[in-house]
């Protein structure tokens, strides 16, 4: 929710000049996405997002995340396609900085999804692993279970200021993760973020997935555990178990998941909690006090965890 | 630069229920604008801005506003169109804050803007002059003379410690504007924060004049004044005089400006210097440290008013 490099005139005009779009007719900051500027950019040739890429997203990793959306795009998948410059590039440049000019998707972000919306989103997490089948680059995930401890560990005494006694519990958490944490499942291209905000709808019809920008090679089932814990938990923080089961039953309707991945579901429920703890911590530590934008609220994952904690198996999950 | 009101997706239906502009067809946060939240909103019906009024608009101003906008629509001249509700109504309600569906004009605000746009807006603010002649509502401008003395004398310190000697200067200012500030010039309805980014353009055509939450009633010449200052500055706060001739001179061209008005220019033009460094330095003070969204720097308008101070007469600006 920020633009931290804004343009001059000159600056865009120039920018544009290096792809066939035509002149700008609208141009607009988002005050969506925490890592990048987002400018909603209307020209000649139709309707983009921009995408300035700041200094939190590795430049080296940009032709993964272009090379993903351009490849979903162009199998059907409902991802924004990205823009060829003249010369046939996936990434322009701007004050230093890499950008991307991407096709802007219709729909709105569910604040607050609803079933039909749970299992839609189930439906495509499957379907963009099936389009992502064979991709020809690689990416490890970065936030990964071996991330935690690092980010986690040197902050218990502040997770433990939030809530007393939630230090312990985490320590419990990372250790019974990094012990169990699985191998052996199925992996391919994951999205790794797939929150409401990075879908679009119009009513219940998914109509586009946005922000690749943390995806990866990894388990295909931990997607659908980050989007367990992003979608089926209600506001309050209680887990319902309806939407959980639209979740997985639509992504079971494209791809089934095997009784090793149904096994390993609450394991991988509680590991992406955990990592959504640990980055959310992490901006907390970091942000000054006094400051205007206010970081997620970690608390949140600490609750989503203590579900995860008890729960015995994917049919508590609806699975 | 902020988006502070969120909604979810029942608020949006509910809020555009009270329209008849269809469902969402997309809907994003604009980072524009500090004083409210606005949005980039697509329906069936087309696209449209929903502003949301956070609370430091007065509600009693905002019927002025909108009629202001929605009379400037009807007469042809490029402001954004108030949407009307099904009851008829230019303000819907959300969140028990006031909000408003404006239609979207298509544009690029020029970051620096060159001559041929100073002459431009020039006739613009003329013919939006001329097209609010005879304007049933009134709105007396809170940000006038009288104002300046009680945001500026408690800060002295503050703009001291900002620039040291730079108190002193403020306030032969503000005692020089007490006792010559103009009387009996034209009066109408004006913008008066007609800044380059409250404009839209295709290349050197105007398109459209936003943001009229500072519109009121006060001297015409104060808009040429203000909009001096804001167009015909360099990034390096010295005086363009070929723009601020194209300025006047698109103005005339619609407008002719009186002798007297001519002979007021100097002392509008450091008025509005003023006005604009007693805002910013009140923004700067409000802001806490470490705060991530930084204010505005007050000495672009302490050096403006150094060039105004200086100004024998309306040739300086190019009159």
């Amino acid at each position: 929710m920020a633009v931290y490099t804004d343009l001059t005139d000159a600056e865009l005009a120039a920018l544009l000049a290096a792809w066939d779009l035509g002149a700008a007719r609208a141009f607009k900051g988002i005050a969506e996405g925490v890592e990048n500027s987002n400018f909603y950019l209307e020209t000649d040739a139709g309707r983009f997002i921009l995408t300035i890429f700041e200094k939190r997203v590795a430049k080296d990793d940009l032709p993964f995340f272009m090379a993903v959306m351009e490849t979903l795009a162009q199998k059907g998948f409902p991802a924004p396609q990205p823009m060829r410059t003249r010369d046939g590039a996936l990434l322009g440049e701007v004050r230093s900085k890499a950008c991307a000019i991407v096709t802007f998707l219709t729909g709105v972000s569910p604040r607050r999804p609803n079933v039909a919306q749970c299992r839609a989103i189930g439906v495509k997490i499957a379907e963009m692993h099936r389009a992502l089948e064979g991709f020809a680059m690689t990416r490890a995930n970065a936030l990964s279970v071996d991330a935690w401890g690092p980010m986690l560990r040197p902050r218990l005494a502040l997770a433990d200021s939030l809530s007393p006694g939630l230090a312990a519990l985490i320590e419990a958490d990372l250790a019974a993760l990094e012990a169990t944490w699985p191998t052996g499942l199925p992996r391919g291209i994951i999205h790794e973020d797939l929150f409401p905000d990075n879908s679009l709808f119009l009513g219940d019809e998914a109509r586009g997935v946005i922000d690749f920008y943390f995806a990866c090679e990894d388990m295909l089932a931990l997607d659908v555990a980050v989007a367990l814990n992003a979608w089926a938990f209600e506001p309050d923080r209680s887990f319902n178990l309806t939407k959980g089961q639209a979740l997985i039953g639509g992504y079971e309707s494209v791809r089934a998941l095997s009784l090793e991945e149904r096994t390993a579901l609450p394991t991988l429920a509680r590991g992406a909690a955990l990592r959504f703890f640990a980055t959310r911590l992490r901006a907390w530590d970091d942000t000054p006090p006094g400051a205007l934008v206010r970081p997620k609220d970690p608390l949140e994952y600490a609750d989503k965890l203590a579900f995860h904690r008890r729960a015995m198996g994917v049919g508590d999950y609806g699975g």
